[in-house]
């Protein structure tokens, strides 16, 4: 017997079953139309899905999958591994594939013809991956449809708002537990550890999903003293040295000493969905100009979300920060100084966390349900790093904001 | 003045160089040359190395860069972000790189022509990334050299070892807290956090690094009772359900009860490299079913481990693997069960989990310096799952085990 096409144990399958939180059918249902429209719109026949968060995000599932997606027809989920559980996540159709090979067969035996302009996720796919499909199927033009997907996963429904509001949760939770858990002398990455397996206990999934290339995240950057001064590779304003230069961020063997500003820069990532967070804390008091420093922090956060309505260009709101970061004369350590500045004040965060809307100098326009992280911060060389950051909602009205928690800096 | 090109802060330099741990220059010399020899070899001009498992092999850092690799003549490093850190981490030259727009001028001005044939990691390399290179770069042949740099990885240098067994020890250490952190009745998630918070303080670096798409990891699996029974995505024999579809692997937030198998799989990762080892625990006592599978895996793993030298294909020590399992008559249930199972009993790990020698049915011949992990595991459907694993050094004799503990279970 084939293992690979045999029956699934059923106790294994009804213990999976109870632990399986589907994602509700009239949100794929709704995804999937949006994604339908905007296939048609771009005279593509189809979209092939195969990437973790867009599976994860079309069909609620990410077991081993081709999701294809007809601008005119019924969606299938052809799955590799493992089929029972697929069955159980997903209520679309689940289709066995025993090998990428059967693909063309499957395709061609369930929609008469094979899609000649195809959409797939060019900006992550590998290009191997890429040249066996055209293999597979020779007359196929490979269209790249990420800007769309991304774009459309940008707009969060009330259901994934609630999931990461619930992210952000965990996080505040754990930055309650900060106070009692740190002890003076201790290193960054033993205190890591500490807030890291809290975390875990209230549902922190683990991995936290990222799209760039190369680039990685694990729980944030919990960087103290002069660690926040360090920049690296990663698209952040903050990185830290890392253990070594192998990972290049975040925390170090570094022992925390009275009066080192403590940037709790947290991720949580939970059903998926991630909640991006900041908050300072300090053992005694902390350096003036750092302090003077956070007021501005504070008030570019409070500017920038004034504007945060529909409609509004992510430029504006980059323009605004920065206009006064300079006024403040604090422009050259503001997101970061010398060459680790980055040039964006913010960024959407969902089932990945380098999602749209980026807040810096492009001119996509704000809509209401966009969820994005806004965190003004300073590197101020000599002092240290200082910042805020919380999770935001665009709504009709004032955005709201899915992380709140106080914002003073807290003294221990 | 342009922040990208600021000079970088002295102080922060200096704290960030007392953290930089080089990688050898002697070990980046002896992996460029070798790779160098591979591009001859197939008549290439050149690689572009950009991947950071890659980028960390061959230069010693993973900030944001562009690896030039000339079959014949001097390598050179283009780097984004940050040019001084890459500057503390590699004793290669550092060019800096604005933008990649800027790289054809850079070449072309450095090594007189702009390559032909290039070689390209194209397993990981991103459909758009390459199509940016074709047009920077128009009479390019992209070729994929991912198998030359996976093939020259899988042997390791005597200082890869060190951090190889250096990561297991981490390991080691936190499996010997397991007795006292571990409390009837607490969630998977909870003992993982524990654990892992151990692992930090250690120097686990976090970050595990998978090369196949879509692949993750997180600490490995903590899977108890019918957590072990659960397959997913994942390209392993255990999986475990993890805490909701969006994971689908890991801890889960079930209770943890007497006479539960308790699979301890753990992966650490320090200074880039990583260790994988699974142990077994049970607190009273376990059902005897598993106990005489467990028995079946020790011998599996003298077995396989006495035949594990150099010219000796992996094939071979599959089905030695595989033929004990079906004479114990549990093939059914050896590396995993149903279509959860996976056709392979270990793999090698390095700065990728991933990595050859891969030891399934292939015909690759290992040679001394690989390093694998060899996991035999059964998944018994009601009984849970149980196995062994260690991470073993080819030689010249025997394997050398890099994960030195006790295998016995663990009754507590």
């Amino acid at each position: 017997m084939d293992p690979q096409h045999a029956a699934p144990d059923t106790a294994s399958v009804r213990y999976l079953e109870e632990r399986a939180a589907r994602v509700p059918g009239d949100e794929l249902t709704a995804r999937l139309a949006g994604l339908r429209a905007a296939l048609a719109a771009r005279d593509l026949d189809a979209a092939l899905v195969v990437q973790n968060a867009d599976l994860y995000y079309y069909a609620g599932t990410v077991q081993q999958s081709h999701l294809y997606v007809p601008a005119d027809g019924e969606p299938a989920l052809f799955t590799r591994k493992t089929v029972a559980r697929a069955r159980l996540e997903t209520p679309l159709e689940v289709v066995p594939l025993a090998s990428v090979t059967a693909l063309p067969g499957q395709l061609r035996a369930r929609y008469g013809a094979l899609p000649r302009r195809l959409g797939l996720e060019l900006d992550v796919l590998p290009v191997n991956q890429l040249r066996r499909y055209e293999t597979l199927l020779p007359d196929v033009q490979a269209v790249d449809v990420s800007p769309l997907v991304t774009r459309q996963r940008a707009v969060k429904s009330p259901w994934e708002v609630e999931r990461i509001r619930a992210a952000g949760a965990v996080t505040i939770a754990v930055s309650e537990r900060l106070p009692e858990l740190l002890e003076e002398g201790m290193t960054e990455a033993e205190l890591a550890g500490r807030l890291e397996a809290v975390a875990r206990s209230l549902g922190h999934q683990g991995v936290i999903r990222m799209r760039g290339f190369n680039q990685e995240m694990f729980y944030g950057q919990l960087l103290t003293g002069p660690s926040g001064e360090v920049a690296s590779f990663l698209d952040t304003p903050l990185a830290g040295t890392g253990l070594s230069p192998a990972v290049a961020q975040g925390v170090s063997f570094r022992r925390i000493a009275r009066g080192d500003p403590i940037v709790f820069d947290f991720v949580t990532a939970r059903d998926g969905y991630t909640a991006d967070f900041t908050r300072m804390f300090v053992l005694g008091t902390l350096d003036a100009k750092l302090e003077e420093a956070y007021e501005v922090a504070l008030r570019i956060q409070e500017a920038v979300v004034a504007r945060a309505g529909p409609g509004v260009r992510c430029r504006e709101l980059f323009e605004t920060a920065l206009g006064m970061a300079e006024s403040a004369g604090l422009a050259a350590s503001f997101m970061g100084y010398g060459e680790g500045r980055v040039r964006f004040i913010g960024h959407g965060v969902g089932l990945e966390l380098d999602e749209p809307p980026v807040l810096s100098p492009n001119d996509l326009a704000l809509e209401e349900g966009m969820v994005f992280a806004l965190e003004p911060k300073f590197v101020l060389p000599g002092s240290g790093a200082i910042g805020i950051e919380n999770t935001w909602l665009v709504t009709g009205g004032a955005p709201e904001v899915l992380t709140p928690a106080p914002e003073h800096i807290h003294y221990l």
